[in-house]
């Protein structure tokens, strides 16, 4: 298992739209063939940040996430919500074990 | 969902022997009742750093996942093999939506 952390930092004002279309990332990304987990996180002390916890089978799934459509519309759009560059922080995923 | 990522840092040598014991943990913490995820990651950067990624259905199942047997093993086994004290951060897991 391939696993992405990515921490972002939402304008306030934008929070709402942000889940909106974030919600239908999570709903598209989870079809994937390669994907295992795609939750979306916010935090309990900052209704601003948000974590994407992104688990795929393998690297190349992963890699394959973000040629898909409903990726690069919801990377377009959110682009000018963020208060900063969008951080994205690489795991081997242990356990569970999954096979790909 | 509620969602608590923890950081861990691992002495060198302890490494492998912290990540046989957190197997453990990780094979008992998913099946308790109320856990949703119980994954544990590595580093793909530095394989010293480790992040454990416990996701449950409420706050109180979490707070249960404390005074469980094997979560006291796993606390007292590892406590002198880290570098710093680990970190817990909480979020709300927004999406999937799990129903308590």
């Amino acid at each position: 298992m391939y696993v992405t952390i990515v921490y972002v930092s939402v304008k306030a004002e934008k929070v709402e739209m942000f889940k909106e279309v974030s919600r239908i990332n999570h709903e598209n990304s989870i079809r994937e063939p390669g994907n295992v987990r795609f939750d979306i996180l916010q935090s309990t002390d900052d209704p601003s940040k948000f974590v994407f916890y992104e688990a795929y089978k393998t690297l190349k799934d992963a890699a394959a996430h973000k040629e898909t459509s409903h990726y690069l519309m919801w990377r377009d759009t959110v682009a000018d919500w963020m208060t900063e560059p969008r951080k994205g922080v690489t795991y081997h995923g242990l356990y569970p074990i999954a096979h790909s």
